[in-house]
């Protein structure tokens, strides 16, 4: 791959644990894993470079893949909604504020403006309301992928917050609420089976407080994450919109009975970017970005360890290309680097890339017709014999994989904590940071007084929510804000 | 798939040799092929259904794949582009009357406004110039694809001309001319084995004169086909831009001695929406949609023949499920509509969103251990024992492609004719419609005046351009319009 970049420092030059904002900055610059350039000349627009645009299209590719086996078909939606839709939902109509406007077009003005869509509930339901009309269209799934929204932050972070974002969301109507109920609990295993199975990124599903849900949703349920400097982030929500978009919108059906009735629905959205931020700042090390194997846009990197005789070279560059093309056949995705630049640079550079395997050929594996393999993120590396260096890849990357896959967890695990008292909860907030279990009384509207305490006591920690499933439920115990009887174990966090 | 239809006459009404444009408003609507739905609310805005996703989706695959086998790498640039990027190259800054400007973001007014890109190069290059460098860099070949542009165009028609259509562009770089006009003859080629190896799409490969190349070409080569209408529909430009764009935003890169250079640029673009144009218009009938078989969303229907015996229909439904699974099994798309319609409703649906093979499955097809096949395009069904099932659909898969690919070859030579004079050339756009090729003056900036005698004669018709490869030189002959000296052997056609 060409690098994308004028003469700067190179690398990763701050240690993860030291100063975690500014090594995610490195990570995801031109003198780092190349991943995007905010150099745009538009305050928090960015672009995203090839290294990042293939690892989010196999995120994409898989989460598609996912809606499309529970029957959901894709549908591709303008980027401009008539101002009028966008707030004909009231509780909605509150994204008005964060909206870019469309107001001319050549050298007019348009009569109704145009906003770029923040979201896509305003664009679908108009069009629901005249394409479903029978019980037999329900239930009734579209989706939209790889598309962008546009939000006018006024801080903004790579795959954290930006003005304009990538994005997938799935729209659905059912003939009753359990459906929606259920859809919900499908959402969540498709967050288990792509975003932890395949990604590797531990999270918890939770169902929000009633005053931090989705503009315009009864109930909003969500993945959080927690990243390094121990502050949640939220990588995906499914709202459950009961009838709150159906009814202005008009969204009927008739029932077998022949009686119309709204429909109810719930829209799903992985946060395509923040899934990105918690690829990166999770798995990540001081050397740069670390990849599990599937989603890795280079898996192998082959690197030929060249000595002062011509000839010799040859027969290494001969079985580097050998090598590459088994590699290919057996349908991995590997990449020679026959660059003139020394074995020592190449091997940061793909570390920090985050390519998972690297072969080393050089004139001893000749002539003991063997390789070396070295795992990204484990010490060492491994004589294999060439016969058997298909098979090697496969147990390497598997290796890869558990190891991603148990430090993870370890990781997830070590930033969840249980406090009894807001003093302990702020103890562990300010040390440890990430999630804090407490008693809490209340996630209905009742609580919010409570909760708007609790963030201003904690300098900034949010009720996250509970559990989705298997709530669990604290028994006499006191709410750590209003010390009233908790009815509810929540999770708190900082955040993103 | 769920149809999204409220009540209404349903099916294609008007037959395609009466009335083209009705026929295709009928195909591309929700009572015919369900590829879009024009009634979005705001003018030249519409929604694509999941028939037209699916395909296109494919068309994206197969042109993705190309570019990359070629070495162009992925990004994805922001929707919103600087005012004074967009108007840094002089013609360029041509696209400011057709652009929709965001002037406001929440309640502010924005101190530079923004334009909604109308194509990428003032995006892409202001990067260009702080990524690229040095000679070993190049050829720099990146491309966007799955997003769209914008153009405030007066009169919208589907997959025609939209103010939001869907976009594919590649942008690149090159130390000389002469790997600009290398590049030009890949596009082609990719032309070639997309469009009309898989898509069965008939096109001429033509240079544009100089009085109608792209705002800040040095010179432009397109694909132009021509639709059932007589009018020349293009479906892909590619650019040599020379370096119009490299010197205003300094694209420079150091060659091997050291010097400073500006860089050769070129950009390709298929044109999606007219690719779709061109697939429903020429290969269409009065059924509805034609498609060839690998673009086909479903490619199989199968499609129960019930009786009144339960028993019966239990074992045709039973049929019906396993030949889907081993269809599914051979990486076929099947589906079975064993909704509560007649069969021959279903046949005419299916037909009419061009699913290119049928199979019916009936109790005589029990009892003989048989189905019938039906070919979408050819008249006739064939029975198969079920032994030969997926073998003999492999066989009508390629007679459907042999046919189409066919009568599209000599749909497009009709469409091709010539003439010496002026008169001669009109009877035909006005009789036949299409090409016609004549003897003309200069594709130079010198046979513009001509081009617009041309146009006014004709009541429309373009000069297209001259071949691009092995152009055929006219020997004595005259232009057509001026009468002096003919340089060019050109195609003129009225345009969409």
């Amino acid at each position: 791959m060409t690098r994308e970049k004028k003469n700067k420092a190179i690398g990763i030059r701050t240690p993860k644990a030291e100063n975690f904002s500014e090594w995610y900055s490195q990570v995801c610059g031109l003198t780092g894993a190349e991943l995007v350039d905010v150099n745009y000349g538009v305050g928090g627009l960015l672009v995203h470079l090839p290294n990042a645009v293939r690892i989010i299209r196999s995120i994409y590719q898989w989460l598609e893949k996912e809606v499309e086996d529970r029957g959901h078909e894709p549908v591709i939606f303008p980027t401009l909604i008539r101002e009028q839709y966008l707030t004909l939902e009231k509780e909605h109509a509150g994204f008005t504020p964060e909206v870019f406007w469309v107001e001319a077009a050549g050298t007019k003005k348009i009569e109704e403006r145009l906003a770029l869509r923040p979201t896509g509930e305003t664009q679908f339901y108009p069009m629901y309301a005249r394409w479903i009309r029978s019980h037999s269209q329900l239930p009734f799934r579209r989706y939209q992928s790889r598309h962008t929204v546009f939000r006018y932050e006024l801080s903004t972070r790579p795959f954290l917050r930006g003005r304009e974002f990538l994005f997938f969301e799935t729209h659905n109507c059912f003939a009753s609420h359990e459906q929606v109920m259920t859809e919900i609990t499908h959402d969540m295993e498709t967050m288990r089976k792509v975003i932890w199975g395949k990604l590797k990124i531990p999270h918890l599903f939770l169902k929000r407080p009633q005053w931090d849900k989705f503009k315009g949703a009864e109930d909003t349920y969500v993945a959080d994450t927690i990243m390094p400097d121990g502050k949640r982030n939220q990588i995906s929500s499914t709202h459950d919109l009961g009838q709150r978009f159906a009814k202005p919108f008009g969204i009927k059906f008739s029932d077998p009975a022949g009686v119309e009735r709204y429909v109810y629905q719930n829209c799903f959205g992985p946060g395509i970017w923040r899934i990105m931020a918690a690829l990166i700042g999770i798995h990540g090390d001081d050397k740069g970005l670390v990849l599990p194997f599937d989603v890795a846009p280079i898996q192998i990197v082959i690197i030929p360890i060249l000595s002062s005789d011509v000839a010799v070279n040859s027969n290494i560059l001969a079985k580097c290309a050998a090598v590459e093309e088994s590699l290919r056949a057996a349908n991995y995705r590997p990449f020679i680097d026959a660059t003139d630049r020394t074995p020592g640079f190449k091997f940061n550079e793909w570390e920090m890339k985050g390519v998972p395997l690297r072969i080393e050929i050089g004139r001893r594996d000749i002539d003991k017709g063997s390789a070396v393999i070295n795992i990204r993120v484990l010490p060492g590396k491994v004589e294999v014999a060439d016969s058997n260096l298909v098979e090697a890849i496969a147990t390497a990357s598997r290796n890869l994989d558990v190891h991603l896959e148990d430090s993870a967890g370890t990781y997830f695990a070590d930033k969840i904590h249980d406090a009894e008292t807001l003093d302990a909860a702020i103890a562990i907030l300010d040390s440890a940071g990430g999630f804090v279990r407490v008693p809490f009384c209340s996630i209905g509207a009742d609580g919010e007084q409570y909760g708007k305490i609790l963030q201003e006591k904690t300098r900034g920690a949010y009720v996250c929510g509970v559990a989705f499933q298997d709530a669990e439920r604290p028994r006499n115990r006191k709410c750590i804000v209003s010390g009233n009887e908790a009815t509810e174990l929540v999770y708190i966090a900082r955040s993103h």
